[in-house]
């Protein structure tokens, strides 16, 4: 049912809400040109934006709710990645249409992320067009501590948390290209569509990590981000990675495994002695962290960005396509 | 020309920049998973994001290189628009292909508006899909300064800047619904495509105007914004409005003019006792300044947001339709 509300009335309507307790600095919010905050002393800001296209991102059936919560986990996700607390977000969207309904229904599961990790919306920017989600989110951090690319040194633990690739077969399971169990089916497309910003792990990680990345193109080609960035090269022991899962093609769920994007895990390296702490974190977080190898420094056989995958035995095993490139 | 070069190689290739002198306290930009920045202490940032939708915001033929300018203009203009300092930038943008050449004339009219007042970009996303670019600007000002919407007072002077409705009719021109003489289409279709945003105005008004509001729905829309903000109602004097241009239909040009968008002026207030002094800025700035009415308490004649317009005699005068709503 087409809508004759404007676009203020909308913004007022369903994006004008309460501030969440965790959300403080904050001057002014929606309504005026500009959103202004006010950072502590001594922290800094980390900002990031990603856009969301129909048809590229998400499925045109795609359920408003759940696209609204991954609309903005997939920004968090980014915040996580550098150990940043979320704090600000802004919101642009171009929509076909003023559907009321489809826009209650995403803003419900937007502001169900937002309160569940203390983000506040402070702005944003809606327009008719096809449809297209950019999120801007804000997060502070102390001086300093950011988890960057490029630290890695070599002979460092590289670590990948959760289960990645369920996401890759839950988007394959939706498009009939696979067929998965029933519960393994859930599981993966619940991994896909309301994935979990690893905010905790990150913030857990400030101290600890060398580097850290989040897996939005695939653990392989992501993992690669953070050699080249930091100079170095890897190698992987597949004997040391999470099980794939029963009921799927194995080749298909080792593909969704090192090369599926979506899942919005974290990868990142550590030095040696923090090994412990790591494991002791997994725990607390109640979250499966896997040390999947190690880093090298780069030379003649293995340069920077190279990626040696090996199974229990040290045994060379192939590497499939990495990770996905829009523009590829 | 379709390229196969990646998303990655495009980012390295087209918006890795050296950093303009005048952003500083980039501890991090493009490349991470967010950006970083450390604001000066007493020092607020100004954060604003806005979409360009192909067929919404532009025309599909529009020059890239304009198009870069203009994408990036219109966030500043909301900078402005608060008396805030550009500093950092993001740039979103979905695009149908990997045109190279369309990205190079593109990134080449972004960075000579983010050169020209001094932002920095410092991160983004690139996607594929429907032609949409969404950018994030954040801007700097002094702390408690900033020109808000909801400060204005009972009695204040109402200002506009430039020739509001130029690029009304330089799209109405390009879109051939009129004909405009060749000198003066020129100068509207500019206006239009290359629109200043008014920075240095806005900072010049800190501490003398009592509300902003950059002029993209149309001159009464957005001072009605002001208005309904601030509680107040207004009188306009259309025999103090700037000329309409010759060679162009008068109702047409007085629609363009009230209700047309897109040429992203200052419309302010500020207090009697500052009159002089904008008027010296008017002249600093070689940027005409126009006192177009003044603002009254909101009553029974007139609840907050209405806007009587009168003509030099004070004869009452219809208003047009009130600017352009995306979802109206």
């Amino acid at each position: 049912m087409p809508s004759a509300v404007s676009e203020f009335e909308l913004i007022a309507r369903y994006f004008v809400r309460a501030t969440p307790a965790a959300a403080s600095g904050t001057i002014l919010g929606p309504g005026d040109d500009c959103a202004l905050i006010a950072p502590s002393p001594g922290r800094e800001l980390a900002i990031t934006t990603d856009m969301l296209v129909e048809g590229t991102h998400f499925l045109p059936a795609t359920d408003p709710a759940q696209l609204g919560w991954k609309t903005l986990a997939v920004n968090l996700s980014d915040l996580a990645a550098m150990g940043a607390e979320p704090k600000w977000v802004l919101l642009a969207g171009s929509l076909p249409n003023g559907d009321e309904n489809w826009i209650a229904a995403f803003a419900d599961g937007f502001f169900k992320c937002a309160q569940r990790y203390g983000a506040e919306l402070i702005g944003g920017d809606t327009t008719r067009g096809p449809r297209n989600l950019c999120v801007t989110a804000i997060g502070e951090l102390p001086a300093g501590q950011a988890l960057r690319r490029d630290g890695a040194q070599a002979d460092d633990d590289i670590w990948i948390s959760g289960q990645p690739g369920l996401a890759a077969l839950g988007l394959a399971h939706l498009q009939a290209k696979i067929e998965l169990p029933e519960a393994l089916a859930k599981r993966c497309v619940t991994a896909l569509q309301r994935p979990l910003p690893r905010v905790e792990l990150g913030r857990k990680l400030r101290g600890l990590a060398s580097a850290a990345i989040d897996v939005s193109d695939g653990l392989l080609a992501d993992l690669g981000h953070i050699l080249e960035r930091s100079g170095l090269a890897a190698r992987l022991n597949e004997g040391q990675f999470p099980l794939l899962p029963a009921g799927c093609d194995p080749k298909l769920a080792r593909e969704a495994q090192l090369g599926g994007g979506d899942d919005y895990e974290l990868c990142f390296t550590t030095p040696l002695f923090a090994r412990q702490q790591v494991v002791m974190l997994a725990a607390e977080l109640d979250l499966p962290l896997w040390r999947i190898g190690y880093t090298v420094a780069a030379g003649e056989a293995q340069p920077a960005g190279d990626i040696l995958l090996g199974d229990a035995d040290g045994k060379p095993l192939p590497l499939p396509k990495k990770g996905f490139d829009h523009f590829g």
